[in-house]
Order: C-alpha cells, then structure tokens, then sequence
C-alpha cells in the first residue's frame, strides 16, 4: 500500500519538509540545512503530528552532527520546539542512547526511526481496521495521516487500510479549530488518496452521532498515560464526551512509543497553550476584536473512561486499562 | 441598565443599522430610507439575530407607509429577506393585525415591538441571574446580546446583568464555528461593556470544563419545544455533551415567543442545513481543498435531560419538564 503523500524527504545534506501551513492550495517543500532551521520548522509547524515532529527532529540532529555543532545544546534546542510530543523527547533520545555517535551511524538511526514508523503505522492500521464492522461509519479529528507521520498515518492510517478493505459505508473529518488541521490536511489527504469524505466544523460532530451518522471516533495522541488517559489535539475531549452520550467509540491510535509509563494519568500530561494569533487571525483575515484575550490550549486529556479501544502497532487493548496495557507494552 | 451597543436607531424618517457585517473593525451604522433598504439589509446580514430582524423589519413598514407604497408588497419583500427567521414572520403579522394603520399608528406599534422585547430581556436577565452563584464562571455560544435582540440580549443579558451585579468571576466565549459570531460579534460587545472576557475555539469548551473553570454554560434558543429539548445554533449540543461530564449546569435563556407548544419534543424541530462556502472560506481565504464535501447543519438540539434551568421573561424552569413549561407559560 503506497501513499501519494510525502511529508518528509531526507537528501543526506539536507531535510525537505512539505510545508504544511501552505496546504491545501500550494504543495511546497521547506529546505532544512541545518538543525536550528529544523526546529524552527517544528514550532512554526511547517512539520507538525506528533511522529513526523520526531523523526524530522532525528535528521535534525544529523544535520546538527555533521556540521559539528554542540550536540547537547542541539538536542535541547529541538526538544523545546514543541514541548508536549512524547514523540520528539523518544526520537531524540534515541539518537541520543549510546553517547554522540558519528554523522553516518545517526543518519542511519533517523532513517531506521522513518522507517520503523511507517511499518508501525501499517500494523496498527491493520489491528484498528479489524476492529470496525463492515460498513463502518467513522469520523476523525485533526490530521493523522501520511503529513503527520512517517507515512500511512495512525488514525487516518486505520481509515486508509478500512477503506482499501471496503469496510467504510462513510467518513467524516472536523474542521479542528484553531489550526484546522481537518479542513486543510485531512480533507485533502483524503482527497489525494479518493477517499470519499465530508468535512464539518468541530462542534456539529455531536449532532452528528445525535443522527447515528457515526460508529467510531477515530484519533491519535500526543501522549498515553499508564492508565490510557489520553493527550490529543483540542476537541478530542469535546468528542470522546459527545460519544458518550450516543454508542459511539472512541479508538485512540499511535505508536508504542506514544505511551508514557512514567505518567501515571492524565493529571500528570503538561498541555500546552499558545498565544491568541491563530485563534483571533485566519491568515491576514481578523477575526476578533483587537485587544481580545483567549484561551488557546492545543491539547486536551480524554479520561481512559471514554476511550474504548486503544491501538499501537503491538495490537489493541479493548477497553484499556492500567493492566491490559502495561501488558501490551511488555517486552517479548 | 444603558447598553453602549445600539444596533437599531429609529429616526423617525429613516433607520439606522450598525454593520454587523463590518464588525468588529469597524462601527459604521447603515442608513435606510426605504423598507428596500431593510429587506436588503436584513437579506445580506447587516443586521442579523431574530429579535432584531424582526424590529428591523416592522420599522421597514413604518416607511414603507410614509412613502405610500402598497403595503402588502412591502410586507411580502420584507417577508422573503430571511425566510426562515419566525420572529420576522410574527412582527410583521402584528404590524399588519388590524389592517394597515397610519404610518404613525404603525410607527407606534413598531416602537412598542422593539420596547417590549428590551423589557422582555431585561425581565429574563434577572431571572436567569438569580440562578447564578456569586463568583459565577459563565461561558456563552455565538451571539445573543444586544447585537441580537432590541437590547440587552437574552444568553448575554443575564451575563450583562450578573456582570452589574458583580456576581461574574470569569466570562469565556465561544468562537461559534462556522459564522463566527462569538468571535466578530460577542467578544466585541463585551469590550464595549467593559466585561473582560476571553474568547476560545468552541472545542476548547469541554477541557476548561475539565479544569474546572466553567460552573454555567448559557445560551439562547431559536426554537424549544414543549419538553423543553432546544435547538439553538450548531455547537450548543456538544457544549452540552461536555458539561454532562461534569458538574457544569446548561442555562437556556429566550423570550417566551421561542416556545413552540405544538412542537412535542426535539425530533419534530427542523435543522436547515447550508452550503460549504462558510465551512471552506472565511472572507476571501480558503481553507479546505475545492472540491471538498461539508456537512453544514446551522443548528443542533439540546436535549432537556441535558438542559438545568429554561429561563423567559415570566421566569425560569429548574429543570424544565413538560409540566414545568406548561405552567410557566400559561396565561394570566
């Protein structure tokens, strides 16, 4: 199963990036010569999903290597350019693990990390798809897809192999404000791959499943705390409530490496909020008032509660619990 | 209690509209001369919400009669300007009751319609605030001040009053995807009265619930049925959703007009659904792929399980019932 889209190219003397704040209306590559442009590329979310973030911060740190840079001071400087993804601090301190190694053993551990999650990606989509009924009707949140990982997606990667196994009767993507996400990369992603789709803006998802529009809620995470509390994009939460009113389930997918066991629950999950631009703003469109004060929290926790199957690319865990995961997540 | 903000300013030969249109950059009031100028105006949203286009409306006729033109032409024109708004379709049937009067008994009639419903949202603004604990954190949905209505509001005039009342200890408003009234319309008429507020994306609603920020989430209505279920603009569902999942309390505030006893419950309510443009553009930018599908339903309902307290001019039900509101809005 090969996918059109290609978030992330690696030229071994540099980083292309498929700048994601100029989709759906231009396909255009960012060039990263060195680290500090790929972080810089991380926070301004040129790259954004939290695998893709890790893996474009791997060949950061190649970038970084060659060029004879202080590595630690790299390595720090890239971990603090998105700070919630679980997945950057694992990337990093994967290239990290046995001492600064050379230019060439750290690029072939970058491209080991892109390729391990994109064979991830595949599996669990394999494990998710399996849970969806024929005819499924799903709906997802943000963009999860090839832009987001290191390719076939998590989330969007179970909808993309459902929908090759003719299981999909409908799917549905959320606008996902403030970024809108949904509107700009789901929508045409699922374009690129004629996935028949509609697009709606975040809160009419509840009216939605209100109708019986909807079977599963299909999402991603930036973090999974031992107890299955899970950190995703704003609105995950909104959603996974809105689920519980109807018999809708919520399935969380993301990698193994998504998943912090040091983190006993949600409590425990720093979220990060950013200024009020990209709420009060669309591109040089105002929205708002000037002088408005917002409240822009980029992710929110959905309690294990709500959540009724968890997938990485080990298999799934229905409902999640503190055991069935610490036991999925088992070495062996 | 005065308002700073005055959207409809009668001028006994002509009528002046505040652009809603231009707002929040630009306070620019629209003179109309002609009952076509109003149907215009009220066609193109200039001035919008369904008080206040009903007003619009029955001051058209007053200079429709002035100029001496058929009368029943102009009541047709002003009729097809919005459709669907009920309360335009009942201010012009009360304008024309007695067939047509004098332009200055019609002019009375007109001035008594936009008193009535300023005196009607006053009344429901103390109700509706006296539901409010001191200290009360409140957050709204899209536009329901005086924008709105004839004045004060009905969601935002218990706001406004509580505010008066100093019992507010935080207001947060919703953006209200996909017109964005909470963001161009509400945050700005909460500047101009001087109440601080912050302003979020409507998916953010459910995580500062999760904080504990919010105790009351109030909204108005456009049609509630006579168990109470609501349909108010799309969003107001899945805030609901959300404030089920905690100790958050969903206050519906409307004139006792937006009762529709004929209507049984929710499933009998229509929900008009609108094209993509306003989910795939905001002003000239795009936000999605052309091409894409949207689902674009422009209200949701609430159910009355859902809903703690109905407030109108007559008072509140806590929690409404089929009982409840038939003995709140029966006569005498």
């Amino acid at each position: 199963m090969t996918s059109t889209v290609e978030p992330i190219r690696w030229r071994a003397d540099h980083l292309q990036l498929l700048d994601q704040r100029r989709l759906p209306l231009q396909t255009e590559y960012l060039r990263c010569d060195t680290y500090e442009a790929v972080a810089e590329a991380i926070h301004e979310m040129a790259v954004r999903g939290a695998p893709a973030i890790g893996i474009a911060a791997a060949y950061g740190l190649v970038l970084a290597r060659r060029r004879g840079v202080d590595m630690d001071q790299a390595r720090a400087r890239l971990q603090a350019s998105r700070p919630t993804a679980v997945n950057l601090h694992w990337a990093l301190t994967r290239m990290a693990d046995q001492g600064w190694r050379s230019a060439d053993e750290l690029e072939a551990e970058a491209v080991e990390i892109h390729q391990q999650d994109l064979q991830q990606n595949l599996a669990m989509a394999e494990h998710g798809a399996a849970l969806l009924p024929e005819g499924a009707r799903v709906l997802t949140h943000c963009n999860t897809g090839a832009l987001a990982t290191g390719g076939h997606g998590t989330a969007l990667g179970v909808i993309r192999t459902a929908h090759a196994q003719g299981k999909l009767a409908a799917v549905y993507a959320t606008e996902t404000r403030p970024w809108l996400q949904g509107a700009r990369l789901t929508a045409w992603e699922l374009q690129q791959e004629g996935i028949s789709a509609q697009l709606m803006v975040d809160s009419a998802a509840a009216l939605a499943m209100a109708r019986g529009m909807i079977d599963w809620v299909i999402v991603g995470a930036d973090r999974i705390a031992a107890n299955g509390d899970t950190a995703n994009k704003i609105g995950t939460y909104a959603l996974a409530c809105a689920a519980a009113q109807h018999d809708v389930g919520v399935m969380v997918v993301a990698p193994s490496g998504t998943f912090d066991l040091d983190c006993p629950d949600g409590n425990a999950i720093p979220i990060e909020e950013r200024g009020p631009e990209e709420v009060v703003r669309v591109g040089e469109r105002v929205l708002a008032a000037p002088g408005v004060s917002v409240f822009n929290p980029v992710f929110d926790v959905t309690p294990a509660r709500l959540i009724r199957a968890l997938v990485c690319e080990r298999g799934a865990t229905k409902p999640p619990s503190r055991a069935s995961i610490a036991e999925l997540l088992a070495p062996g």
